[in-house]
Formats: structure tokens, sequence, C-alpha cells
């Protein structure tokens, strides 16, 4: 039943012979070749499936004994693994950040595994080197646009690095942070500097108690991983309060100064350029005046925000970048790219000396192996996808597709606002934004109601938005995700909100109508609803 | 000039519609399907390129404006990138760990691309959630051999973990090493933990100096990047010498010992499941006593090794290793994965917890989510090629390939042995050997100089190396790497040697033949060859 033959001549073919142009694989490869789109849609079953159902075809520990025939494999992928995948091409399916990607991934996809090259150094990835020192390059000149020379200078320099590139944006701000450690408890006459002493040495040479990132309470939660991993620890991430979404400059400089005075040392103030949650970006040009003032790092978290740059009308958004000593930007998210492209751009090429490393057999001293200053070893050449991109779409493709994923997202609020039931709760700087139902009556009756009072009714209207949240999910048609957060409309409490993500570029204003319709009638037809709408303190109100 | 228009319709074409079946990517792509070996040897060119050269074509720093046709830059792609790209199937590039891939990965590249999981979260990869943890499960089961109930209960258990997936061995290594050291500072009464308060209070509240890790001197360099990355420093990483190649458990204990002696904790000894640069397996059953012994963590890097497990003839040279607290396995090592598939495997299910987190959108209180317990945020679904791997190729699979691969390297040392010319440095334990071409007489020679002048000639005899090396590179027909090493045979110096990993199937006893005969070539032809043979002091113990 499926099993092949166990002899190293069966295991050769697998290695040297293609699969016939009529096996299931072959046909599942065409029928993603030839329309994605409907290969998603006739095997991602929208039917609701329990996890727990789904685990029980991945329950087994033991590594099967016997070879399988790889089209009874690719049968099974399609049962097990396909069937129960998240469609991220649907455009409904407004969520998350994944989302449709441009065909010729597919194919590049193909390419990148049939040369598997390994750019931790060059004699295992020649041109592959080069190729991501210019994507390196490209997305630093977006960001801080030096001249030529100092690209002629830098982009292929031994000694230097423009950026990292690395699986994701969470490697990338755990990298941008390492570089900064390093620089800031440096080796000077009588230490050898944090990278070989370690943490508590340089504490106790430079005699500080702690060392802080301070940012405001929507920085993404790799930044307490990452003070953790670089042993700083999560209470040294000092993160403020943003009714507003966004850093207050004024009271960043403040609790900055409170923190120093502590006998601690402030590592780095990080600016948010489109926080996750909210699409919100921080004020960064102020906070570069923060970070100045206050002697620290300045690194801009704009893994989701950063290709705002593309766009002329836009990038203004972002003012204040171009300060920052480092930049994290994901190709993953609003480039377009497949998952696991992240990039950490440093403003000065000497900074990634800072966590330079070598060894016997590469890496060697004054190689241009890109492995002497990330953070990963052995990586793939990702960057060949977004080098691609880059051609593929340009500049001016890449500001189209941000221009009209922003004015969705405006639209997509318009169209909140016009709803009775509906409550816009964040307006969408970029193109994510967070609203939530809840029943007019009832939004009259918390404007209205006593601050403890509108608490325990929100927290009731909260139990509305996680149901119907769940419930639209389950239904298979659509996806929108949810989160909590403090709103400047009902105080310090945070109420539970939906969150979209326009991203995909298939999504249009008929989509996002149907996703509304289909929330409210599922709304209408919740218990919580009705228990909202029979709410005593309400009635009283409304009678009166 | 290959120009494409700029509009959103234009746009939507590349998001909805596939190329032509005639276009050049198409073409590229059924290439590499129906005869991947054909399209590289066809493509990749083999003739000396300087790496300045390639640099030429990746020179621009500036983010085209305009897009490109798809043909246009697929055309591009060939010239400029796959041209010099590295040809890791040829039977004769037995320099690195990359090899030929099994075909089925082309095919399985193009359905992760067009899945786009993002693995992070449930909500975004469902069924490769499970999936992935089946894995994890699979290869725990490979290391630890636990019983049903075991893997009943924490295969798919929120509050576990079994291991952690990640783009490779460094981020195994960091991730196996950051949860050991929570753990070793963990929060108690007093005392919130290092993962909160810092490493600095931490080594305040215990009263320690310095936290260090022990290794051999051939522990992989990313050991020495993770003791920086973690804030124990760089000082802190003890690397003992290994004359034998592999790490004397006595010295091992006796200099734990004289570090804990100092004020300092161990946080882990390090045992290497095949090390990176002569596949040496240390005595990781005894390392395990010592681990015990000095009550500190016992952690094994066997990114390469690891699949030396699948194989019954074999498996009895990592004995020991299942009583490893974690352990790193590399899948796109010798399993034969496409690269970015690494894993740090835990013992005991709860110790991930030591560096678990949450957030408000995702990872909450709770769930399943893959990202509350790994370093890496955002991950793409590889977890999929490694278990179709376990599938299609199956433990026997993998047992006939693990098996061929170090009957490989023994013929190929016994062949070496055989050559008057050459000399085996370090004989193969797994499938990787190192050695060095040398005239019969100046290895007599050598043998019989006082210790100071055999040390001026090996330097000579190095030179002879690095040249053949680069040279044979450059000539493009094969590709071995060297490294600089201890042997035993030279004393404490280290010599500079050719290094072959026998991963390849497709590498044959003809290849090998070949590839030693060139070298001779090389080296008969080399200034330096001629400049051994007219040593002085040769000459005259000849006479003698």
């Amino acid at each position: 039943m499926g099993e092949a033959q166990v002899s190293l001549k069966h295991l050769f073919r697998v290695f040297t012979k293609p699969e016939h142009k009529d096996s299931k694989l072959a046909q599942i490869e065409e029928h993603l070749s030839d329309n994605i789109l409907d290969f998603l849609s006739q095997h991602v079953v929208t039917k609701k499936t329990s996890l727990e159902e789904v685990e029980q075809d991945f329950a087994d520990a033991v590594v099967p004994e016997s070879p399988e025939f790889v089209s009874t494999h690719a049968e099974n992928l399609l049962e097990k693994l396909v069937a129960h995948s998240v469609n991220t091409y649907s455009p409904t399916f407004i969520g998350h950040m994944t989302s449709a990607l441009p065909y010729f991934h597919l194919s590049l996809a193909k390419l990148l595994v049939g040369l598997n090259q390994n750019l931790v150094k060059i004699e295992t990835s020649k041109a592959f080197t080069p190729l991501e020192r210019q994507v390196l390059g490209m997305m630093h000149n977006l960001v801080y646009e030096q001249d030529e020379p100092f690209y002629t200078q830098y982009l292929h320099s031994a000694r230097h690095a423009l950026g990292a590139f690395c699986s994701g944006g969470t490697v990338a701000n755990i990298t941008a942070l390492w570089v900064a450690r390093n620089k800031c408890l440096g080796p000077d006459g009588q230490f050898a500097g944090v990278a070989r002493a370690g943490l508590a040495s340089a504490y106790r040479h430079y005699g500080i108690n702690n060392l802080g990132v301070l940012c405001s309470k929507r920085g993404h939660y790799s930044l307490s991983k990452a003070v953790d991993v670089l042993g700083i620890g999560r209470d040294n991430l000092v993160t403020l309060p943003c009714p507003e979404q966004v850093l207050d400059p004024e009271l960043a400089l403040k609790k900055g100064r409170e923190y120093q005075e502590q006998g601690n040392r402030l590592l780095s103030i990080i600016g948010i350029g489109g926080t996750t949650e909210t699409g919100h970006v921080d004020p960064l040009d102020e906070l570069a005046d923060v970070a100045k003032e206050l002697g620290c790092w300045f690194h801009v978290d704009a893994a989701w925000g950063g290709a705002t740059l593309f766009s002329k009308s836009y990038r203004g958004i972002l003012k204040g970048i171009e300060r920052a000593d480092s930049v994290t930007i994901d190709a993953h998210k609003q480039m377009y790219v497949p998952m696991g492209a992240g990039m950490a751009l440093f403003k000065n090429p000497e900074d990634a000396n800072a966590v330079r490393h070598h060894a016997q057999y590469i890496l060697r001293e004054g190689s241009k192996d890109l492995g002497a200053t990330t953070l990963e070893g052995s990586r793939n050449g990702m960057a060949m996808m977004v080098y691609s991109s880059l051609h593929i779409i340009g500049r001016r493709g890449y500001e189209l597709l941000i221009n009209q994923s922003i004015e969705k997202a405006k639209k997509y609020a318009a169209m909140i606002d016009a709803l009775p039931d509906f409550e816009l709760v964040t307006a969408p700087t970029l193109s994510i934004l967070t609203y939530r139902v809840c029943p007019a009556k009832i939004q009259q009756c918390l404007s209205a109601l006593p601050q403890k009072d509108a608490k325990k009714l929100n927290s009731q209207v909260d139990r509305l938005v996680v149901n119907v949240q769940k419930l639209q999910r389950e239904a298979g048609k659509s996806f929108v995700s949810r989160t909590r957060l403090e709103s400047p409309e009902y105080g310090a409490y945070p109420i539970t909100v939906f969150r979209v993500v326009l991203a995909n570029p298939l999504t249009n204003t008929r989509d996002l109508k149907a996703i509304l319709e289909e929330q409210h009638a599922i709304a209408a037809r919740n218990l919580v609803w009705q228990q909202l709408m029979a709410n005593s303190q309400c009635e009283a109100l409304h009678q009166a």
C-alpha cells in the first residue's frame, strides 16, 4: 500500500529521475502554475474542522520505517495538509499579513531549491553573495538615500555591511539590538567588550545597574524576546502607554531620563514604523531627536510599514526613519515575497563589525562571506526573491500597490463609520485598522454611563466581538483577526477589536462589504447581542 | 527594453495570471523538472570568473524605477545569477555540506510558496502547526526513544514543546542555550528570573562571577556566536584542546571543576555529534556523566551527524545523545532537505517554557501557536519538506544513504592512504575526512626533523595545500574545501588540510579518483612543490 522499494537503486532514482508528467505531484504543480486561486479553492476545505481533528492526522511520532511512493505521499499531502491549510490568497482573508503572491514566485521557488545555495559563505553561494549585498544596498538606499560614491565604497566591501538578511523581523530586531548592545558596551583600553567579556562584566566595568530599551506598548512581542535573548531582561524593556497608539516623544524623553537617573544606561529607543496591531507610525523624526538628546541608539521597527517608502505619496509618514541607526524591514510582508525574508539595515556600514566573527574553515578574515556578520549561519537564497520582486515590480509598481492598500483601508474605515452598529476604533495610517461590532443603542449608552459601568458593559461587548470573530472564522468564508487595545474613547482599559490588514491586492470593495454584512448577521444572531440589548441601565437611559 | 507597463491592471496580472507556457520562466521550470543535472551543467559556467567580475552585475544600489518583464528578468537571472552559482549537485563538489537533493523537493518548493503559511500561529498555518509538531516528535523519538504514552501526552500539548523548528543549526544552538540559561538562572521566591531581570541581576542574585559553556576546540563557530548573543561572552566559552579531535571527558571534568571553583557557574557542556571540520563525534555518553557530575546542562550539537541515528549500523557512534538535555539537528544537511530546516530538540517537554512568551493578538495563553517558544517569529512551512522526506525516504531509506556515505568516506580514506604523495590527516568517523597533498619524500623528512624545523617545513606544505585547493576550485571541475587543524602527528600547531564531505549520493569512486588525480597534477606543477623538493635539510636527510 504505497510502500516503495528499499534499495539504493530506488533512492538514486529519487535523486536523479523526475516524477512522470502524469504523476500526482506533477498534477499538483500544473494546477498551481495554471491557476493557484482555483487550486486553493478546490483543495482547501472551508467547512469547520476542529484543530483536534486535524491533529489526528499528525499524531504518530514514529519515523516511518519504509519509503512511501511519491504519488501516494502527494495524495496524502492534499488530503491532510493542503485541505486544512489557510487560504492566504483569498481576498476575504484580511486578518493577517500574508496574502496572495505574484505568480513568478512559484517558479522562482523551484529555482531556489534547485540551486540550493548556502549564503553563509561565498564558496557555496558565489553569485548569491553579491546579489544579497545588492538587495541590502537597494533597501538601504530606499531608507537612507546616500549618494552613489557611498554605495560604490560599501556595497561589496569585505569590511562593511549595509545590513543583515535574515529569516524574519524577529531575527532582524534581535540583530539590530545585538549590534547596538555590543557597540554601547564595546571594548576600551581596560575592557575586552561585552561580546567577549559578557554582560555582567560589562555592567561592572561601565558602572551601570541595567541596560534598557524604550518603546511604546504597541512594540512587537519580538522586542521583549530580543531583550530576553540578549540578557538585558524583559523588565528592562520600558514600554510606555500610548492612548493615541503612538509613542509620545515628550514622555519618551522624560521616562528615558528617569531611567538613566536610576543608574541605568539607555541602550535604545525603538520607533515603530507601522505597529502590528493598528498600523500606526511613531513620530520618528521627533524620536530621533529624543534618542540624540539621551545619547542612545535609535532603532526603527518597520517590519510591516517599511515598504511605504516606495510610495512618493505616503513615504512622508515615515519621516525621520533615515535618522535611525538601524531599521527592520520584512520583504515577506508588504513586498509580497514568500515567508522568510527579513532585513536589518544599518545606517553606518561599520556598525555590523560589532558582531563580526570568524572561523578557520570559512568566514576567514578579509573574506566577503555574509555569515561573518549575521546571526544565522547557513541560510538559503531568499534574497533572490526580493531581488526579482524589486526588478519585476519596480519602485513604481510597489508604489501603486502601497497606495491602493492604504486607500482601500480608508474606504473600509468610511464604510464602517457609515454603519450604525459598528465602531471604528483606530483609523488607518497605513493599511491596518481596527473596529468592533456594537449595537448603536449600546454605543450611545456607553458614552453616557459612568466609567465603571461602561467598563463592565464593554467587557460584554468584548465577548460579542470574540464570538463573532470565531464564528466568522469557523464559517470559512472570511477571516479577520482580533486583538485587545486601549482606545482613546474608553480610557485606560483595553477592549477587544477586530483587526484588519488590507494587504491582498485581490481584495475589493465588494469583498469588504460582504465581510461587514456577514459580521453583522452573525452578531445579530448571537446571544450576547440579545443580552446587550436587554441591558437594564441602557434601557433606562434610552427611555429617559 | 524589457520595461513593463506601470498600471494596477498590469500588476494584478502578475498576481493572477501565470506566465505563458512558452515563456522563459516556464522553460526554466521545465528544464529543472526534466533534468536538473543537465540544467545546472548547461547554465552554471565552470570557467573562472573572479568575484569582482560577478560583483559588476550586482553593483547598482538603486531600486529599479520601472517594472521589468518577467521573461526579460528570467533571462537576466540565468546570465547573471545561475551562471555564477555553485553547482551543488555536481558529484565532484565534495567540499561542503550541501549536495544534490531528491527531485520531489522541486515540486514541494512550489507548493510551499503557493500555500505560504506562517507557522508562528495556528490562524495562519492550521494544519502546518500539527505537522511541525509531528516532525519534531518524530525527530525527538529518533533521539530519545520515549514510549507511545509520552508522545500521546506531549506531541500536541499546548503547554509543552518537544523542540523548536528553526532556520538552521545556529538558531537551534542559540535556542538550546537560551532555554538552558533561563532555566539555570530561573525565578525563585526573591528573584524574577533572568528572562525578566536580565543577566547582570541574575549573577548578583545567584552570587556568580560568570556563566560558562564548555566544549572542544572543534565546537562550531555558532557556539561563540551564541554566548555572545546571550550575553555570556565569548571568553566564557571554554574551548579545550583536542589533539585526538574529540573532547576528553577527564579534561572536561577537570576544567569544568576549575571553572566552577573560580566563583563561576557552568551552564552547559556541549558534545559534538559530528564536528563540521572532521566529522568526529565526542564521547557523548561519558560527557553526559561529566555534565551530571558538574550539575550542568548537556547539549549535543548534532547538526551534521544527527541523521546517523537513522542507521542501525552506525547509530551507536552517537551513544549517549539520548542523555542530552537538548540536541541540534539540521535536516538540510544529511537529511537532504533544502536549506532552512534546523531543529532544537528538548528531552524534557517542559523546558521550552523557560522561553515562553505571549502577545495580545497571537500566542495567547493556552494557544498551540508554535511561535510561543521559538526564537524566530514568522516562519515558513519548511517542516513540510522534512515531513515529506521522512515519509518518502523513510528510516530504512535514510539508513542506506547514511551507510553508503560513511562507507564511501572509508573507501576514499583507503585510496588516500595508498597514494604516497598524500597524507590522511583525520580518518572518517562519519562521512567527513581531512587529508593533504605532500611529496612522499617530504613526509619522510618531516618525521625525522626536529619539531621546530618540521613546523617551518609544514608551513610550506600549508602553502602548497592552499594553492592546490584554490587552483582546483578555479579550474571548475571539482571542489574540496580546506581548513586548519592540529593533527596528532605534528603536535600542537595547526596544519592546513583538504576537507571533504561525502554527502552527495551521486558521487562515486570514479569521481573520487579523478579528484585525487587532479590534485596531484596541480600540486606537481606548483612552484611550492619544487621548492619543497629542493629543501636542503630534506636533501641532506635523504642522502644520509
